[in-house]
């Protein structure tokens, strides 16, 4: 019913499942914080040997849910909140976790999606899948973690191309882009998911731990003595004076009114 | 007439264009200059929403004026002051602006060229495009600071590939290896930049220009205190110091003097 | 006859052959050090123009000597030893050289296949050429400075799926990966090296050095002041703790046992 992040076992995989109907699982904060239990949850297990994150009903995830942003977005410290400790809360216990995660892309992988599925180990799409993150319809930038996050992964091209164009992408552009290890029919995608799950799950365990955990030093900054992971405090101290603009509030007002903006 | 850049507005949308008329587009000394001029206008203008940046007369850029040359690359100050003030100059000011840049990209996009469209955001280029920078044929390497932007945006194989092979590589080439976001007819190639221009001209500005700070972010090394773009300042402490060397003077006299070199 | 690394020069261009009759090249510990001595010794020569390396017999290389395993594996000393200095000597050899290298990659290109054509500038492969590094069956990992090695070659994308799902990608896949410059049919790749390495050698040679040492210093960790490459001491002091583990044996055990790994 409600929107939510769902986690079963079958064996030694975990399923996380983003489930919000009637948005394409578009990201509440509540799911965000949900995607931090399900990970911190799945990092405690020992015996757990691979993840498959899929969404529910067609689609893997829509953005974040749009609804939700005038009760925070336009006001910095709420909106520094919602960005640092809501969102990523949820992508960096994604990145934490020793266990391989494979996304099963399904249909509409936009904003929030493509942040979730950038902190995924293995990609697999529908030939049907649509990528990106238009949020400058809405009035707001890409915050500067989930930006590097994204940057990382797709491309600092693909990236640029998204957020300053809002331009959607399809699944064989973004196997070009590299951003897929494969692109398939759509009817296809969650079996390939499940094979490549199965095939990571017969593997020795110990060793993709260690691997994993070699992988996660590279991405770390090397200058930044705190540990945290990607963009540097000098920006992200910055990043949210936008929140009481005109323009934000014009883009995420135009939406919810079903009209144009005029930025 | 003379080697120039053209800066040139329509509405929120501004235009640089490369002109050298006869040497398609050779970057001049002063063409550098006029390029940092260019986009230090633009970065003062607070209404203007895209760039794009093209070439006179069916070409991007054919790579530096070499007539020039022997009158300052063969001594060591003379060298750096090129690359640093002049080249580098005109490279930093399009980095630093905040504006998204269009690259339209048609007929040869060489040396200076690549180093260009390097600091575009959107590059688009005709079926006919040619990339390279064969510079080893002239005897000399690509400064390092410009190496360090060309090899981030071709990638470390391809920077290999046209500096140490001198290879020119065709556009859909340079789709496979990610420099391109799209390859098309070269006479849609005018129409594509602009459309994709006006497209970026009517998403949210602040958003934009946001978005264009955080990226810009990712690509400063971290370790540096000084705030200076990519290379260490060792390997650009003792990058020039093969400025009189007789390998330098055959590649360009070589090439002034329409003989093979011999190296 | 015995496992061995040939170093040959014609003219210009030196050949480095791996050769390891009825196993497909795979490496042994003095073929590291083979490596090493050679690229030490290619190093020296400042005549040299290129280098080609390939691998005797239809296949590059198979990976590591897996019958020497037990020897050394299971002790945290003598393990770490083995990929600190056997290893990593002969990879940063290669690192270190400031000629050009060109990878001929006919066959197998598999675990230490893929290190060696990761160290390379130039990288052309037939299109039966296959690659991976599935060690995971194997029961260990990929210790961290040949982790980031590889993953800085083949992205980051592509090294999760070899590493953590044991995949293997042919020829034309590694073209849209970024890893290959060309793919052509098996019995040209032969003549395709050697074209590119006499155009390398055509070329302005003092160049091509500097551009190689400048490459070099893109790939520096920023924030390490020891000059050390690549992965971070924190993770490589830790990187070899796994040696005597369960895990660890029964991999290696169940291949010499020519059985299936119980993981």
């Amino acid at each position: 019913m409600s929107a939510r992040v769902e986690l079963a076992f079958e064996g030694a995989v975990a399923r996380v499942s983003l489930c919000h109907p009637g948005k394409f699982n578009a990201m509440s904060r509540s799911m965000w914080r949900d995607l931090k239990t399900s990970f911190d949850a799945i990092q405690q297990r020992t015996d757990l040997r691979c993840v498959v994150v899929s969404g529910k009903g067609g689609h893997f995830c829509a953005g974040g849910d749009i609804a939700e942003y005038p009760a925070f977005r336009f006001n910095e410290v709420t909106l520094r909140e919602f960005h640092e400790s809501d969102v990523w809360g949820g992508l960096e216990a994604m990145l934490l976790c020793d266990v391989p995660i494979v996304a099963q892309i399904d249909g509409n992988c936009m904003g929030a999606g493509v942040e979730i599925a950038s902190c995924c180990d293995i990609r697999v799409a529908g030939v049907s899948a649509k990528f990106g993150a238009p949020i400058a319809r809405l009035g707001f930038p890409m915050a500067p973690r989930e930006a590097q996050l994204v940057a990382g992964a797709v491309g600092d091209l693909t990236a640029r191309e998204m957020l300053l164009e809002a331009a959607v992408l399809d699944a064989p552009m973004m196997l070009v882009r590299g951003f897929l290890n494969s692109v398939m029919a759509d009817a296809e995608v969650a079996g390939e998911a499940l094979t490549r799950a199965h095939r990571i799950a017969a593997l020795a365990p110990q060793a993709t731990r260690l691997n994993k955990q070699t992988f996660r030093e590279f991405r770390r900054p090397h200058a930044m003595a705190d540990g945290s992971f990607y963009a540097t405090e000098s920006i992200v101290s910055q990043a949210y004076a936008y929140a009481d603009s005109a323009e934000h509030r014009e883009g995420i007002g135009a939406f919810l009114d079903k009209r144009k903006p005029v930025f």
